[in-house]
């Protein structure tokens, strides 16, 4: 292959193919590089569709972030918007090209062809789907401001002017992009019903880490149906398979995303056991010099080594640029994925990076989970708030499985911290020994991170046990006895049935009640409950365990 | 040792040795554990002291975050405030403590003693040095909140109610405390003026990466005098070395701190080349059963594994934990100090972690810098703001040196993740592929982290060059042409003289008015000039370069 002359078609000029073309070209002064986009925009926000929706980002054009013409000026890109790649000849290194407006095609014979067609919303075979709306890109995300304003016009006539009923919205699919569709249409006075098919909102969290999210959808007024699906969707509202009837001006469908494969199988390339492009760590797919990357392909997973799908911002784009270096003959290798990911949701910050407890358990992969309620920062510096951190942990390794976060400040943080820890190979243990900037506005002299490790270390070499929020009935039912060492006043506000009151500051005159065998203590959050257990340990209790996370993590996770 | 009856003294009650006591008690029940704190306050909140002179923490009871008593209650402490431990016999294990109100001594035979005195702010021989206030304890605290009070009381006389002139100060030091103090001074509504001996405010930080502070501080109304000494400290003001008589009615020295080793080195401990005390990395000194912990104690730096001093909470606190594991018999080891560090100042985030430029050069170490000014998160979302970050890297081995980073939002999560990278080995290009938390209020898709790791790829392998802002002059004398790719308006509102402005977007176009020979480019962070770099390379130039950050950070450097 001549680099003189080479051409190079990339199929989506959004996150993975315009990575892929602009580092192309920085490498690569002479290529022809030809970019087609079905959809009219390219290098559009997409992960910002849902708040343009919402009105947070006013302006439309704040979405558009590139245009062929900019790109073309500065990387000398053939981008080629409304414009289909609707079939390879791999064998002749040949893709057809059709302009949507006028249908007419054009074969181009390339030296390298990269596809990066995402992936497109589910739509499960629902009576009337075909009203419900989906956001991928612009002209949907077009669709759904004017049909938000419809329905907003709609009902408010023939009511009160001035407290006309809100208009109504059904969100089916309780996911990342549903939960942010539903916070943006709040946002935009709707009464939102959000519908769920499994017991809980974002599955990457566990149940207990996203109480806090379900209490944050219903404060914002959200009408959740958890663990409901929808049988039919009217011309005025939306059945769930409970009978429940949804008023719903609006419906939308969030239900999730598939891997864009239609061009891939067509063209005969091989496609993996999970849905996605099959490629290489080089990117390579099946096909000779026909490449793929984005939420289109199947991603190695960081944990199991396994083919995963993870259509995420960050690995899209990290793919387009590396294979960029490929086909320039620079090298260019894929990376395992760990999944990290956040969403803003009324105010709360919601991360998770790796495994979580429910896919552990699945798969049989022994773990310990610890549970802690840290403040974002310094208490004693106004504006703290308290977040849930979660960490998941090899027992026998000290590896780092996952972690999860959910709070108003500093969730983030915390999780790339984790993140980065995890792509380096620490053990759990070591997080109590970095570094972290600290003052008190920003944290803690001991972080949460760093009590993470230290939770972790006395876990790891057996000072301390845990028990889970989920295992403690059947402790209780097999005779453990329940402590609970907080004070008075905060156990008279709710406790755990069959707990015993003993203030951890009142434990070492009060040894006699608690009674021989396996004890569980708990305090609110974990802290007083360790101090509490290493007492009894140590005066002559064998089997101690802590409830991890206490009471806040047990609440969580039984209401 | 027999554990059953051990008594271990712990000289200093704040964050090293209270940790020393909390976690001993939870790793030996029966111990005698006894602190002794000078001050008559132990684990009070020592990084909240200046915030509180400044009223943003408004209850002076939010520092005192236990009590003697409360330290009883929960882990059977001997709390003694207002004691000062006077002496050491270490031959006979006898440490004599004084009881500061009554003069009374008693001599304590103890098993292990730790000292974890901490570090006393520095009082230079100025002429009228006592007249200046320094800020270690809560004690100190209480001084200058009065003084300021009695200040803004005695300059409001005499002057019209309504507007009356605001109460001077002068803070003497511009390192992280004088910075603090300066704030909170400001934030009480005084006229402060800053003096730093040095060039620059805030040591860690290199002088280009320092400029935002200096503006934020002048625009504060805050009088900064660099390079500045303090000769005289009169009654009602302070005169420097160039004979400016600054209006003072408060003076804070700020200058510094050193470690606390009176009762160390009276008791023949050995003191380090540092003047910290010395300990080895099971934090035992010199005497047998004698250890020392925090901000008194030698460091090892973690990039020259010379002994430092770094007086920092972060690592006092798991100096004390770890402390106490050694003398429970269960391991516990020190871990060198990165120096991780910031300070919020007049609503910028300021952190460092590593070490800087300046220190790189003076060790005659070779290294890179890499600058960018990446937004806070996804511009297209509202509240990015912009902010500078530098990563010094080794140029053989790709190990990260060091990292600073200024800004309004997000330096803290960028320092600790580099700061995690750099505890855990990571190369510098290894920052490329983190798969960091992405939603466009927290991040970009690519992470201003990743996006450092990308540069210092390019720059790893030679895709790119840069050149520094401080290397720009000899460059130009050594005939290098100095293209500006920034936009003719861009340019208009003002340049590096000597420039010559093609936007990238008209260079391929324009390459006949591009000199022959070396050529310098740069745009106004490094993006486009990069582009523009690539450009040329590939057309023929072979010697160019990018200058590093821009105009933005060669305007931050020579202004």
């Amino acid at each position: 292959m001549s680099s003189a002359s080479r051409t190079v078609v990339i199929v989506g000029g959004v996150a993975g193919g315009m990575s892929t073309a602009t580092r192309l070209r920085r490498l690569d002064e002479t290529a022809r590089i030809i970019v087609v986009e079905r959809s009219g925009h390219v290098s559009f926000a997409n992960c910002g569709l849902p708040y343009h929706v919402g009105g947070v980002i006013e302006a439309r054009s704040a979405l558009l972030l590139q245009t062929p013409a900019s790109l073309g000026a500065r990387f000398e890109l053939d981008v080629r918007v409304r414009t289909e790649a609707v079939a390879i000849d791999p064998a002749a290194h040949r893709v057809t090209l059709r302009d949507l407006a006028s249908g007419v095609e054009e074969e181009v014979t390339y030296d390298a062809l990269v596809l990066s067609p995402g992936a497109r919303p589910v739509r499960p075979p629902i009576p009337g789907i075909e009203r419900a709306l989906t956001l991928r890109d612009i002209e949907d995300t077009d669709v759904l401001v004017a049909a938000v304003a419809a329905a907003q016009g709609v009902e408010a006539r023939g009511f009160d002017d001035e407290s006309p009923e809100p208009a109504t919205a059904v969100v089916i699919g309780g996911g990342f992009i549903g939960v942010e569709l539903t916070e943006n249409l709040v946002h935009r006075g709707m009464q939102v019903a959000l519908v769920e098919a499994t017991p809980q909102v974002m599955a990457p969290l566990d149940p207990e880490m996203v109480a806090p999210v379900h209490r944050a959808l219903r404060a914002a007024g959200v009408d959740l149906h958890l663990g409901r699906s929808v049988t039919a969707i009217g011309v005025e509202d939306v059945t769930l398979d409970d009978g429940t009837v949804l008023p719903a001006a609006l419906v939308v469908a969030a239900i999730g995303v598939r891997p864009d494969t239609t061009l891939a199988q067509a063209a005969g390339l091989r496609v993996g056991d999970r849905g996605g492009i099959a490629v290489d760590e080089h990117f390579r797919t099946s096909a000779p010099d026909v490449y793929a990357v984005g939420d289109a392909v199947e991603k190695v997973d960081g944990l199991s080594h396994e083919q995963a799908l993870v259509p995420l911002a960050n690995t899209a784009n990290l793919q387009g640029r590396r294979v960029a270096d490929v086909i320039a003959g620079d090298g260019g290798t894929d990376r395992p994925v760990l999944g990290t990911a956040i969403v803003g949701v009324l105010g709360l910050q919601v991360a998770a990076t790796g495994w979580n407890e429910k896919r552990l358990r699945a798969a049989g992969r022994a773990h310990r989970a610890i549970h802690t309620h840290p403040a974002s920062h310094a208490t004693y510096y106004p504006g703290a708030a308290t977040m849930a951190l979660k960490l998941l942990v090899d027992p026998e390794t000290d590896a780092i499985l996952g972690a999860q976060g959910v709070g108003r400040e500093g969730v983030d943080k915390r999780i790339d911290v984790i993140a980065t820890a995890m792509t380096a190979g620490l053990r759990a243990r070591d997080l109590a020994a970095l570094e972290l900037a600290y003052a008190p506005q920003f944290g803690s002299a001991k972080d949460p991170v760093n009590m993470l490790g230290h939770i972790d270390d006395n876990l790891h070499s057996g000072l301390s046990a845990c028990i889970q929020w989920h295992e403690l009935d059947a402790a209780l039912a097999s005779e453990a006895a329940l402590i609970d060492v907080r004070t008075a006043s905060e156990f008279a506000k709710g406790s755990i049935e069959g707990a015993l009151n003993i203030p951890v500051d009142e434990l070492r005159d009060r040894l006699d009640e608690v009674p021989a065998g396996p004890v569980v203590v708990h305090c609110a959050v974990g802290l007083r409950g360790h101090v509490a257990a290493r007492i009894l340990r140590q005066r002559g209790w064998e089997d101690v365990r802590n409830l991890s996370g206490g009471y806040t993590t047990w609440r969580a996770g039984t209401s």
